[in-house]
């Protein structure tokens, strides 16, 4: 299954947007130093992660689930430090 | 055009992921402070969206562009006030 050049960048910004998230669990569960952090910000993403999960779910696209599930994963450690933190 | 359930949810994850760095911009705009957010995670992040935003240019599909424009002016802000006070 040859991948043409907008699925390959696709598949990089998934992979780039998910990632991203690893430096600040691990900075944050480290440090618990919270403080910059905005608590809004991980509410409102964690609950858009969980409904791109559902789209992904919805249409049975694997690349969406699993992208979106790591991320909710990582973006509920953030929000659950940032509400024991503040 | 009728949206269905998928499209719904789609959009909504889509509104919410991208309205969510309003409020990380504001704090670290008001505040400067960073001490909390990781550079690495912006640094990723950012790359990652701007990639997202040629996903949807390549595909010539205007919600990917907008939200992710959105998403990019956005992270950016943060990225460039971490650089800047670290």
């Amino acid at each position: 299954m040859p991948l043409n050049l907008a699925d390959t960048v696709g598949y990089a910004a998934a992979v780039l947007t998910t990632v991203a998230f690893f430096p600040q669990v691990l900075k944050s569960w480290r440090t618990r130093d919270l403080s910059g952090v905005s608590l809004t910000m991980y509410g409102l993403f964690t609950a858009g992660v969980a409904l791109w999960l559902s789209y992904g779910v919805l249409l049975g696209t694997w690349p969406i689930i699993i992208a979106n599930g790591v991320t909710l994963a990582l973006a509920s450690v953030v929000l659950i430090l940032k509400m024991k933190h503040r």
